[in-house]
């Protein structure tokens, strides 16, 4: 077992895992640097206990741009009430609470990509002691897991929870049913191309049911995308039976995304404009993007076309685009 | 006059602005500096002139954040067909050319925000000479003046055209037509608290006709939006006489921001949730955004109350907000 | 009267300066920037009033790296009984703001140094425009000023309390009473060289008892220190009969700055040796610091030598020392 | 052994190690950038060796802003007299020398903390590759071994040497012996708890004795602490028989840290305000320090109380505190 | 096999490597950051082929601020007449294409040396992942490698060709062969000291003929450097039987550099002044730089002498030189 | 006269400019700021003077990063034989000695182009004050003025000294009367077309003989031009009758800028090919340089053609060119 032979996580928590009842606290992690020579980064944590019942474990900010999953888990971590709760609820609003607290994608301590940082070293980078204290202490004591995504500041999607197509046919399943559960406006079937470092794959690889999501994107949230974070999370909670009360269903429609084709690449420099909204229909070929260069006016813009029929699932979102940014996600509709 | 006492602008335009006919070119602007010791600055611009009618001076990017203007300007500059023009279009799509580039609402060359910085100096920063070049060189030789604006990164607004209330009826009234005829989704009529330093400022105190715009923000464009500018270009050069053509009318609503009262201001940092989507409705009173801490789990956020009874016009849009930021702008509806 | 031909100022307090009883708020000043297009400066200000008594004005944080004056101003206006004041008590502890959140000494807006920014400007820079406010619209309110400060980042000091040798001696004279009540452990005679642009002049100038201080230093503060200063405070407002109750004398040993002999610089770079400690005495020609080059071993350190009998009253904090900087003060004693 | 399977050492001395007499040198390590493509660092080490007697080795600069070893050791090398030498000197006044130059804790080069850097690595990082050289290259060679800090710019001990609580009680109890014969005014016995990558562990676990300090901090040295710390140097020397002389006695104190228990961290960001100075008594409950908050006026400081009675011993130094950092240790004395 | 245990690279060409014909496309490297979640590096790459006759690979921009590779090899991939082609010339004219956009010798993103990267890391850094692309996907299919370097923003060579002195003779003369091929002005027979990650070593170890550059340097290219590059790619191209014609054969004359003590490095800061002048004689002792001490006027330059006789082959280039920096390399005539 | 109503220099100088003998020292420019709050620059200064005879004033490093100037003046100073001289000789090695201290062209402080910054303001920035003292204090002493310039960093020229073509035609000849002396390879006329804010401009006004130079570029020295630069100074001098001894005359050649066709400017970014070497000749219509685009392979090169006959007299020195940057300038020849 790896958890035998790595050191010890350097992370402390101030909150006691097993202790019955609520409470708020932190992760706390020795981190030394130039303005704090004995520092630490301190995630918040609350834990919700009431008996012996399964364990959820919700994440937001798991990149430090997306909003979503952070507002309904601050949220809930104040208002849920204990004495509807049966079994552990595991709050944490902000994975990777440095790369929140600036507002970027990646931490600002060491550049880390925290899902791409499973399952993390307790001797790394802060980002990886961060993910090695998920993988050997806090996942294992979960049955359910929520982790909520949106595009960031430089993508934006049509809301959407998502589960991966795993071998595991019975563990599939299970995902599936807490997506439908969770109730976003669209539902994703999910074939992970490359999955190495990957936070769902640590989680999957362990047996776990786990539901992600892709709610909106830009760097912000709309009351509308909240509200789908918020019942989601308690939907989940209820569906897992750690939470008491009736699942709050909503219609869903279930995308795909088939192949490499679903997905296209700028390979100029210049402003972008998007032809289509996400949630418009693309057929084939349809011009979906055009870059105009920004060095001088008369030139032609390029053009971006689609390779797929389905809608437009998410796009880049900054006004301007540089070689290699992904243009434009193209999902098909059952 | 100004003009007479004043060192003669350091701009050079590689254009000749009473050419007949199609020009792509250059404000070509002085600018040594480490990385290059006789550099200059290369503001684009398009001249499309045919005969002697009416003169409409065309303006995006007075922030370097705002894409709606550009995109569609970029675009006009390339396809507009000289044979359908009766007078002169000058086109600048990126007027603070340095922020452009940059994607950034100020200037990262001297920090100066453009819309502040009128009516400029030939001896001054670079963003105070490119607003002098304007002020004595192109804004005298235009009959209508159209400036796009959108929010920017950090602000996303209802897409809307807008003149000032001007103490001149007879100015006033020719704005608003012009607003009439742009038929943006909605139209504003704007009272400046605090004009100085303004573009704005300086072209109607020249007497022009003078278009603004807020078009969406976020630091984005979308389909829709860029649609809106578009049509709103040509609406408003048909309407100027200058294009052939009959006008693209649509539905506009009226909108108002009647005083400071229109205005939330955040007196916490934290983690923003918009309890009110763009354009819907509000009451007086009702709490429209919260600030939840980000320090720790389990404190109650600070709530936001709207001091007026109207639409959503305006939000704050990072996911992240500062003292001091405007959270909302609540506008009143005719 | 200047205040007369000036813009109005840009700032807009949320507290009513002439309301009875008890107000915490902000002096908020509008600052359009890249990550906030309509944000704001948020200026935390506390004002106590009872009745129409004299008014004193409060200030720290006038450089943002000194720590005893905001520690000792932001206990006061949180714990001062304003049932024990009788007059107005106007309390700003951080007066650049920006800097005193950056830990340093000028703004990292636009790098002011607020003391040399007086009498400011209101369409100047972030710095200038907080200078202008507290010219046009808090000083004229106020009877007595106390403004603190420490060394900051890089300097150290013996604490004291200072007033200036002023032409007008009966202003003079009720300078140095109130030094004397402060009860610093060292008081001192200060007789200004450059005093072009310093918040004391324009204090001085419209006739206002004015108290500074150095209290410490090397952007920390300690529980003497603090202790001096919030003692200070109160016996300031004691003895200018605004609050009630017996000022807490102390001993104090006056000092003087008589030239500009007090000062030694340096001339080369390398890790300073300071020879003695603050309150040391020194002998005219003896060695008090002495400069060791870092780029190898073995050469022999540069020697700096008092120019002056008396005593180390300020120095130079951090190791490494630059030409030109200012590695210590000697002051001459009674 | 390790040192047969690495590669060797980039490093090359420009001093022999092994010759008689005084020698200043480098040792240089290559360093391609961009600023200089075959640039190197060049690290200061003076040999002063008279005859075949023990060797001892004296560090400073392990961590770049800390100032009382630098000025000692420069000074030592230059003035130490090969004449009462019995032995080898071997001086290395700044051993992150990047980190020195740059007055910073770790290197501006790699941000290593080269006291978390040991062993080190020949083809890692500049901060490992210098680690390398001192365990493979110059601690074999080494009988007795004094590395000497203090709390750096963000940290505050009362001045003390140390020497680590070892499971060889032979060679732990030499180790005291050299921290009585150092003579600081205080005398830590250490109990490590997270030795990972410590220099101290790597010295300590090839035998060798091993004295180390914390002479003061705040990013400065005062007279009285270099004073201390060239008396300990000398004293060292003289006591382990590499220098003639007698050893200058002085009393001192012993002080343990007996637990986690000593430690306090803070939860919230704001003003410190250290209710206690280094040095004082506190007794457990007391409140030792308290953070303002400084988003306004009016509100409650946090309380940090000591669990334990003692003295104490370090503090956070600068002005502002961040969550995580370590607000003050208390010491329990014999 | 290494190439059998590693994952894939994550590399993926939009070119076909296989296909026969002119191709100019990218090498795409997904790099997810900040400014673009779903971003990626494009590097261009341009394939020739024309039949099955034996492959070149040509590289630039292994260094990204070195020009003449990069200007001679866009110029070559889009004129090179594929109907004189007898084989394939695969052309990448900036290898670590990061570097040479920000005209740096590392990578912006990662500061990663691309010529002590190799072999690279399908997992590892930007840098190392395009290390690990040529040397498991381009290198196999060549049977010819050049490499244009020059000395960067910080160095300047005589120009010359150069090929190792390696053990297998063969390969050797062969190397050798293609120097004098190349025809530069200088040629060199380089015996590497310290070959670890370098692109040379990779290409040689499996068994390629290989040729290298210093086309001279200071971060410019100058018109007589280029055309030497633009000869020399054709000459190799001729040489190797790849393109049809004749070989343009130059005299050049051979340099050594036989061992350390041809280079000497500074150990003073200052400013440098080169007493000869790059291809000058210099005799062993001769002083060929002086380092200006720039803090006051009136101190003596330290001065550096050569250890060998022969000719100034490279010179540190800017005018300011800091410790470590090499000053001079002094070659050998036959 | 401006110096009366104008407030002192804050410049201290630690020589005295009207003692006989050698001095060697400082002006010294208080400098408030985070890292020192009572800091100064010091600016090296040396004063040769012997008798009563006339004076001048010997500059250098009026941009940061050109280097034969100060290599010369940092020699001169310190060797010239004040028994050789008859009169004073003041010798500044660095005007602007915070940007020559950088390297770079403007100061790291304020960005302040010195030479764009005269006559300066005693009350401004670090640049701006520097300009002043030699406005007011240093120019008014002096009868000849030698300032040296070369192309920097970004510019490269073929060696040449200048004056300007004056409206006083005595003036005008006693400037090219001491070009002649100077004897560089090229001499150069200048008509300044845009001379606000120089140096020149402020010298030449009170009736000075002014030299200045352009001696090469590229941010670095030849041992070819660092000569001229010194036998110019020394041949200035001996024009002038300050220094004893006859004059080293060499040939020279004279150049002209006749109008702005000598310039042309890049509209494209890219790789710069110049297609001619400094001091070629170029004929009028001929492609002197070619911009490479570097997005990809395959886009033919935008080409530069000059507008005159003449011969290359400077050039862009970067191997990247950005739109705007001045890539060559043509002089025309006798």
């Amino acid at each position: 077992m790896q958890s035998k032979t790595l050191r010890p996580s350097p992370i402390t928590p101030t909150v006691d895992l097993d202790k019955q009842g609520v409470q708020h606290g932190f992760l706390r992690l020795p981190y030394s640097r130039d303005d704090s020579a004995w520092g630490s980064v301190m995630i918040p944590i609350a834990v919700i206990r009431n008996g012996n019942g399964p364990t959820a474990l919700l994440t937001g900010g798991n990149h430090g741009d997306e909003y979503e999953g952070p507002i309904a888990l601050f949220d809930l971590a104040r208002t849920l009430d204990v004495g509807r709760v049966g079994g552990t609820v595991i709050i944490v609003p902000a994975m990777n609470y440095p790369a929140f607290r600036a507002g970027t994608r990646t931490s600002p301590i060491d550049r880390g990509n925290m899902n791409r940082s499973y399952p993390g070293k307790p001797d790394g980078t802060v980002t990886q002691k961060i993910a090695d204290y998920f993988t050997r202490e806090l996942l294992p004591r979960a049955d359910v897991v929520l982790d909520f995504h949106s595009g960031g500041r430089t993508l934006d999607f049509v809301p959407f929870a998502a589960a991966h197509i795993l071998p595991d046919k019975v563990q599939e399943a299970k995902g599936f049913d807490a997506v439908k559960a969770f109730s976003a406006p669209w539902s994703m079937r999910m074939l992970e191309i490359d999955a190495v470092g990957m936070y769902d794959t640590t989680v999957e690889e362990m047996g776990k049911v786990f539901v992600t999501t892709e709610l909106g994107g830009g760097g912000t949230a709309r009351a509308e995308t909240v509200a789908i974070a918020k019942r989601g999370a308690m939907n989940v909670l209820r569906h897992a039976g750690i939470v008491s009360g009736k699942i709050d269903h909503r219609d869903t429609r279930w995308l795909d995304m088939p192949s490499r084709d679903c997905f296209s690449f700028a390979e100029d420099e210049g402003l972008i404009e998007t032809m289509v909204d996400l949630g418009d229909s693309v057929k084939e070929g349809q011009v979906i993007a055009r870059i105009h260069p920004i060095g001088r006016t008369g030139i032609a813009p390029a053009e971006i076309r689609t390779k797929l029929t389905g809608l437009l699932a998410a796009r880049h979102f900054p006004g301007l685009v540089k070689p290699g940014d992904c243009v434009a996600v193209v999902g098909t509709v059952d």
